[in-house]
Order: structure tokens, then sequence, then C-alpha cells
């Protein structure tokens, strides 16, 4: 289909942004004058209350029309990436960000060289809106290093990317695998598919010419991966935070009895319930030996149910009614402002995301095709969509940027609403019996998987943090190890097992993982409490969309009632798993 | 064959360094107080030109321990490898000197922050041994940075090997070559064999099987060949160089202008004698379109020639009659003395190499096999050895080991007399025509490939460290620019000749390769003038040998009457490369 063909109705209006490219370039003259202006404050930032406002609304003033800009000229480059009048402003608005990135990094170190000044200004009643992100500049005083050394460092970064560079270009061809006398394609994107495959030969070749090639190459992988944890070291080191694990909390302003607590909970004293689904697996799919790579073998036939926008539309609004009418209103109006550009056409970017700025709206990329999948994602975005939307109206420009941190929880708890209304409508056992196998290995994925992932690149820190060497086979040991623990006595681990932990680009990201888990436990909990009428629960849950970025991510999760630091969370979490794993049981065992 | 099978008089006798393992370790324990010693310095070393100079002393007893440590057990076990008591001692001496390079960190620091004592001290006739060696440190000076600048640097050792990490981990494996319907394994071992072949197809499907595979990583090794660059960049600039170039110099105390001398004589003045060589290939081999891939098709019949070890010997003892009885001797005394392991045997390590301490004799491991290669081998072999003997005897220990960068001087020395001599006696025009061919394949990969290589990866730093991106594009466009400027009209470029340059591996060591061009050239030079029988340069050159490292590696060629960054030493060089070339052609066209 071309996006020609597509009724008006069904795509983006970016009209809403900028009429015409005359309203563009102007709005691309004012930032340079802007970020002009910006400069002018160098050296005298600090000098004044008036001044420091003044600077901070000009800054503000800046940050809200690039991020405008860049917002609809990524919007229209991804649907029609051939237009060249939209890759110049695409470009023209990443110039702009780059040299405002540039040309400003004087701000924060005038504002610690100065901070006894700075700390009175922001006690000024004008300044409240700057106060919290002042304070997130002041808080990285004790990592902030002399003048000489920053250059120092600085200049690291040109040789500190080699690893992370050397995973990304090292692109493995992989033999093909023979399904049914015919030969097919092997590659990161297809593998998923062949592990879902009945025939457990399929399966095997599929895992082992997969893997194989990466035990071919783990002498550049152990490099590549010991060589990454050893530049968080390093930084983590030169920036005087204990270790790796801290200076990653440090950015999201989290303590380290978040990580230490979800650990605790999903990795150790959860994971039985993980087990007690192998080995149902292992039941139903009859297997007398049930290898790593058979886990993935669907235990109910896919959902086949077919859904109009329209429908999708009403599904979604009746799935948010606990969260009341205000929310309702907020997704009537996507409709009717057209946030939404449903429809896959040649060119258009794959994938789906919810993409915006404080002065647009809330955007949406879908692909939408009709199914099951299709309505998820939808919800999903669409939760996205509605905490922006929340939070800019109600947080100045500011504050109301959120952290990846909380986002997720915004998008996942809809799609337990979407989940928990599907199930009261469903209109057999099978529908039912689908819905839940869904959530589970959704829930696999993100409750149990993600933790071990944390468990063993913590591990590695800790080696390389201690000047252990890492050779291919201490790292594939381990993980392996791991691995045995994680899947349980129902599981036998296939000897390449071990290499696989080369494949996951995760354990480049610095202690990155262990946020899947934050995300989905407390959507968890929040769907839970939401299903059994808690209405406080709503309306803590309404008012932290509210809340925007306007305090720390913890914080902000506390106002939720969902305090990641407690077990209560994970408690009611890992319970509400339970209770998905006790229906799909029933229901799989009588079907 | 076994060890045991070999008579003794053709094995080295290791036990003039130790008769039984009891002497070994109470050499073993000396050399643990003697650390104790050195450490008890720390803080005082500086105080008095007395403690000063014990320091010194207990530091040289203490290095020349260790070195005759290590010689013994490399030697025993690079002969037998199996032996777990070889293994342990060779281990032992390992562990001592990481000891001894962690413990002793401490001197250049209190050497440098006490520097003008220091420069009083080393005035006092009692140090004269350690002028040369202290004013070495003292160099350092104005690239040392502050304790805390220091220890940050000396962290990003952890994070900076990357490149070259996964450059020596990512073994590539290749398609193998039909030849005569059958398949034979191509590695970096077999490649250059395929290109000799007779067969063009052979040739262009090993140079295609081979570096096709190159090309499929090329996005890797575009990383890590940048990576270096910029690793180069990075400690140059850090360490306050004008650029990577003038770091690898300082090094060598060398100036600018001898890397500069180099490119413009060999690169650029000398090309076309190459041309003229690739020219005469050309017609030789009566090729309508010669490729890159062509060049290695030997010209001449392999000179089959056997030689007995006695006879080897006679050989070599003649040819270096122009140096003189001295040298001579030094050449008896390896064989009376059983300096040499001649014989290959199961589990001996393969190659060659020249390997003693001051303490100990300049031992030599070959794998003689009787070829004109195996004869070449020796006599380049007993120029180091023979480069040693003089300097331990002529020099204290502080400054009698010399530097890669002279070396090489020493040992193709030899090779050149070794040539003359035999094509003085040289039996046919086919031995007559191999030698000089052989000549000529060996200079043309010293003084006109290297130079090339040289010029090369001084434009990829230079591009770095003005901060242009290198990707694989540009990486390899370049290389095939400078390749096609560099072989000439008579050769014609392979498309994939761009990508070869992924296969270097010098061009990780920052500018190392120029220093074969330096050590060919004068080596060419010595050889030419000794050949007109110019007693003065055998003088020179003998007192250059007997020199060691007494001084940088620049004035130490002066002394031996080639100063490298004058035209003449290159002219000389090059006058001598033509007359093999004019006598080669002569011969080559009436045979």
């Amino acid at each position: 289909m071309e996006r020609k063909d597509i009724e008006l109705q069904y795509t983006w209006d970016l009209s809403s942004i900028y009429q015409n490219d005359q309203v563009f370039n102007n709005d691309v003259n004012k930032a340079k004058d802007l970020l002009n202006k910006c400069i002018s404050y160098k050296g005298i930032l600090s000098s004044s209350s008036s001044n420091y406002l003044a600077y901070l609304e000009t800054q503000t003033t800046l940050s809200r029309l690039l991020n405008k800009l860049y917002c609809y000229a990524h919007l229209a480059s991804d649907v029609e990436p051939d237009n060249q009048a939209h890759q110049q402003k695409l470009s023209e608005a990443l110039t702009l960000f780059q040299q405002v990135s540039n040309e400003l990094t004087f701000v924060d170190l005038e504002i610690i060289e100065h901070q006894e000044q700075i700390r009175e200004y922001i006690k000024d009643p004008r300044l409240k809106n700057y106060v919290y992100t002042t304070n997130e500049v002041l808080r990285y005083i004790p990592h902030t290093l002399t003048k000489e050394m920053e250059e120092l460092l600085s200049e690291t970064n040109k040789i500190s990317d080699v690893s992370s560079n050397v995973f990304s270009a090292l692109r493995l061809e992989f033999d093909p695998v023979m399904v049914d006398g015919k030969e097919e394609f092997l590659n990161q994107g297809t593998l998923s598919i062949f592990l879902k495959n009945k025939d457990a030969s399929v399966r095997k070749q599929a895992y082992e010419n997969f893997f194989s090639k990466y035990k071919a190459f783990e002498n550049v992988y152990a490099n590549t991966l010991s060589g990454v944890m050893k530049k968080d070291a390093f930084y983590a080191k030169a920036r005087k935070y204990q270790d790796s694990l801290e200076a990653s909390l440090f950015h999201d302003d989290a303590p380290r009895k978040l990580f230490e607590k979800i650990l605790e909970m999903a990795n150790l004293k959860y994971r039985p319930l993980f087990h007690r689904y192998n080995a149902l697996k292992k039941k139903v799919l009859k297997l007398d030996t049930m290898y790593n790579y058979d886990l993935s073998v669907p235990l109910v036939e896919e959902n086949e149910r077919k859904f109009e926008i329209e429908e999708a539309f009403s599904i979604i609004l009746e799935a948010v009614t606990p969260l009341g009418q205000e929310y309702q209103a907020i997704i009537k109006k996507s409709k009717e402002e057209r946030w939404i550009d449903f429809y896959p056409h040649v060119k258009k970017r794959s994938g789906a995301y919810s993409s915006g700025a404080y002065d647009t709206k809330p955007f949406i990329l879908m692909n939408f095709v009709g199914d099951y999948s299709s309505l998820s994602t939808m919800i999903h975005e669409l939760g996205h969509s509605c905490h922006s939307y929340l939070s800019n109206h109600n947080q100045p420009a500011e504050t109301a940027d959120y952290r990846i941190f909380v986002a997720e929880v915004a998008s996942t708890v809809n799609e337990m609403l979407l989940m928990q209304y599907m199930m009261k409508n469903a209109k057999s056992k099978q529908e039912k019996a689908s819905l839940l196998y869904e959530l589970l290995e959704e829930c696999v994925g993100l409750i149990f998987r993600q933790p071990m992932f944390a468990d063993y690149e913590h591990k590695l820190h800790q080696a390389v943090e201690n000047d252990q060497p890492l050779s291919s086979q201490n790292i594939t040991e381990l993980y392996n190890q791991l691995n045995q623990a994680y899947f349980g006595d129902d599981v036998v681990l296939h000897e390449l097992a071990g290499v696989s932990c080369y494949y996951i680009p995760h354990f480049y990201y610095n202690y990155y993982v262990y946020k899947y888990t934050l995300g989905m436990c407390t959507s968890l909990a929040i769907a839970n409490r939401i299903e059994k009428g808690d209405q406080e629960q709503v309306d803590n849950y309404l008012a932290f969309l509210k809340s925007g970025g306007s305090d720390s991510p913890i914080e902000l999760l506390k106002k939720a009632g969902v305090d990641p630091t407690k077990d209560e969370l994970y408690i009611d979490a890992f319970n509400y798993f339970e209770s998905i794993l006790n229906q799909f049981e029933e229901i799989i065992t009588t079907i």
C-alpha cells in the first residue's frame, strides 16, 4: 500500500505542528537566535538571580523550540523517508541539537563553580520551576573533577567505545535451517520463529546453527564484553563512584537497595514460580527431555481474532474504564485530533512508538495489521501518549519530561488493563488460554529472565572491578552456571547455552536490564490492585502520570503507591503472576 | 626426530648458565632479596649520591640476575615445552619480572621529583655508567603529568587495548582453493604459497577467497584500525606530544626529520626503481595484464643447493672475512661453545632467534634444514649474537642492551655479506639469478613496501588527530589510492586490494614499519661500502657493534658512518639496489 491510498483520518496530522515550511524555517532561525542569546550568558549567568532566571528562561524556550522542530522532522521522515525536504529538516534539527550540546557545556560547570550563589538563587520564588533541574546539576558535584582532569576524561570518550562499536559491527552469517527438506534463512530475526516450530529437530538445528557461530567468534565477543565492563569500571572509578552499579544508579537518582531488592525478590524468592511454569510446559508439551531451546513452543493455538480500528478503539476505551473519564477523554482526543498514523505502507518505518514534544500532540506511529498484537501495541503506545499528555498539561516545561525508568509503567499498565478486559469478555476457553499464555511469556522475559541477566552482568562488573581476568571460558562458564539455576531441574541446558550470553546487546548498557523488571513488577502490582477495585491506587496512579519528571523516579513511584525498595510491590506483582499461572494451568489442563 | 636422537654438539649448552636446579633456585632467592633491598630505597634513593649509586648498583645486579634466570628458563622451555620443571622455572621468572615492574614504579617518579639533585649526582665519576640511563629517565619530564593525572592515565590502560585484542582474536576462516581439482587449505600461512603458483587462476582464487573474508568483516576491522589510531592520538595528546608520530619517535630519541627523510627518499625519490622492477616482472612473466596478486610468482627457479652444518659454517666464516679476524673468532666460538641449537625436532619451537643475557652466551635457536634459507637465517642470527657478544664485552651492563631500532642492522649486514660471497662463488648463472632475485624481493618488502605502509599509517593517524571520521570506505579508499601510486602503471589493482590493509598487524604498533626501511637501507649502504673495500666503514661498523645501547640509536648509527637523517645513506642504499637490479636484469634476459 502507498501512503496516498490511506484515508486521511487514519494518518497523523502534523499540520498541527507546522502548517508549512515557512513556519518551520522561522522557528529554525528563532532557535539560532536563542542559542546565541544563551551563549551570551557565558561567565555571567551566575552573577545574579535575575541573570540566572533570564538564562534559564531562554534555555527553556530554546529547548522547547528544538524539540518541536525535531519532532516534526523525524515524524515526517519516518513515514516518508524518501522525501528530501523532510530529510533536510531532520538534518537541520539534529545539527542544531549538536550545536546546542557543544556550545552550552559551560552551563553546568558555571552552576557547579558558583554553587553557593546558585543555591541562594533557587530560593527565589520566581525560580521555583527550576529548583528540581538545578538540584539535578548540583547533585553531580562530588563526581565532578578538576578542569584538567575533566578534559582528560572527556578525551577518553574517543577511545572507550570500541567494544560497543565492534559488537555492533560484527554481523554473523548463519547456515540455513532445513525445514521439510527446504533451506530456510536463519538470522537474529528468524531465530525466534524456528524456536516455536513444533518439530524438535528444527528447533535444535536452528539453535545450533545460530550459537555455533557465536562460539566460533567467542574470543572476539569475550574481548568486547569484558571491554565494556572495564569501560564502565573505568568511568565509575575515575568519577569516584564506589563501582559501576553505583554510577548507573546515581544517574537515575536511585538507591543501591533498589537493585538489591529486585535481585532478592525476582531472582531468588519468586524464582520457584518460573520453575513451576517450566514443569507445566514440560507436561503440556509431553517432552521426555525439555531443552532450553524448547521453551518457546506455544502451549496454545494463536489467538486469531481480528480487529478493525474502530473496534480496537472501543475495546481500548472500555479497557481503560477503571482509570476514569478524564483518561478516556484523552484516548478519544487521540483519534479526533489525529495523533495516530495507523497503517503500514511502502517505505514507512517499522515497529511502533509514541513521540512528541511539550508543544505538540503526543503522536503515535503504528503498523496496525488487526491482530491481537496490534491491539495490544496500540493500547501500549496510547499509555505513553496519555502519560505525556497528562504530564504536559500538569507540569511546566522544565519538569514535564519523564525518564525511561518510569515510562514503561504507563504503557504496561494499559496492556494489563486490556488483558483483564479481554479475559472478562472472552468468547471461549481457547481465547482465554491464549491471552493468559501471552501474558505469562511476557512476564517470564521481564520478571524472571531480566533479573538473571542483571545478576550476571553484576558478577561480570564485579570481576573486572576486582581485576579478575575474563577469558571466554570464565565468561561462558559463569553464564552456564547461572542459567542452570535459572531454568531449574525440568530444563536441560544445551552445551552452547554458555556462549548465548554473547548475543545480548543489553550487557553493553551498564545496568539497564533490571529496569525492565522494575517496570513490569510495578505494572503488575498496579493492575492487580486496580482490578480489585482499589480506588486509592487509581488516584495515585493518575497523580503519578501527571507528575511527569518533577522528582526522582523512585519518589514518583512512591507517590504512585508502589515503593520499589519495599517488599510489598513485589509480593503483589508475583501474586498476580501466580494467579495468572493458576488460571492458565486450570484452563490448559481442561481444554 | 626426537631431541634425544640429536648429537650433543648440535644442541646448545645451557649448563653454562645453570649447572643444576639448585643453582637456579639460589638465584631466584637472591633476586627476591635484591628486590626487597631495592624497595627499601623508596623515599631515600635521591637523598645522597651514595644512596643513588647504591640503589642503582642493587638494581643492576637484580636486573642481570633476572635476565639470566629468564634466559635459561625460556630457552629450555622452547626446546622442551612439555617439561614441567622448565615451565615452572619460566613461570617463576615471569612472576619475578612482573613483581619488579610493579614494585619499582616509584624509582622514575623519585628521579623526576628530585631532578636537580639527581643531575648533580650523575656528575660524580662513580656514577658514570649510569649517566645515560638516568638521562633517559629525565628526558621524559616534559611528558610526565601530575600524580593524579598519571593515576588516571594509568587506569586508561585497562580500556585502551580493545582494538588490538579484537584484531588478534578475530580469526577468519577461508574457503579452500581448488588446485588441479583438489581443495587445498587457505590461511594466513598458505596464502603466500598460492600466490607463487604459476597458474594465474589459482592466484586469483586464493587472493579472492582470502580478502573477500576481510571484506565481509570490514566494519569490524575499520573499528579496530581507527580505534588503535585514536588510542595513539589519545596518549600522544594526554602526554603533550605534538602528535602520535612525535610520541613514537620520542621513545627512540629520534628526530622527526628521520621519518620525513625516509618517506622522501624511499617513498618518493627512489620509487621509480620499484616500477622498473615491476616492468621487468611483467616482461619476464609474459603477462598481458599483471595484477597485484601476480607479483610473487618466482622469476627464477628456486636455488636447490643444500648445505651441511659444517659447510654452512665455513661459508659463513668466509663470508664475514671483510669484518676481520675478531669477528670470525666469535663465529668460531659460537660453534665451539655450543651457543646454537641447530635442528628441528618434535615439539621444538618453530622459527629462529638469537637470545641471551649479559651474563650468558648469546644463544641461537635454529630449525636448520640445509637449504639456502637456513644458511641465510643462520648468518642473520649470528649477526645478532655477534652484536650481543661485542656489546656485552665492551659495555658495562647498564648500556649493553641495544634497541630493536639498530638490532636489525647487525643481522642484515651479515645477510648481505653472505649474498656477496655466494655471488662471487656461484657455480652457474641460475644460481646467481636466484641469489639476486631473493635479495630483490627482500628489498621490495623492506625499502619500498614498508615506506608506503608508513605513509598510509601516517595519513590515518593524521585523520583521527584532525577528528575526521574513519569509515571503512575512507580507510580502504585511501589504501587503494596509495597502492595504485605505489605499484605503478604496470600493475592492475584487484578490487579487493583496498581491504587488504585490514590484514596488516603492524598498523597496530604506532609507527613501527619505517624502522624496517631504516634497518635495510643502513645495511645496504654499509654492505655496499664494505664490498667496495671501505676499511673505515668496517672499523666504524665494528665500533658501532661494540657500542651496544650506550647512546640514542641515531647517534649510534652516525658513529657507524651512516647518518639516517642525511641523503647519503639512502643514495648508497638505493644505488646498491639499482646495481643488484641491473645485474639481475642482465642475467635474467640472457639465461
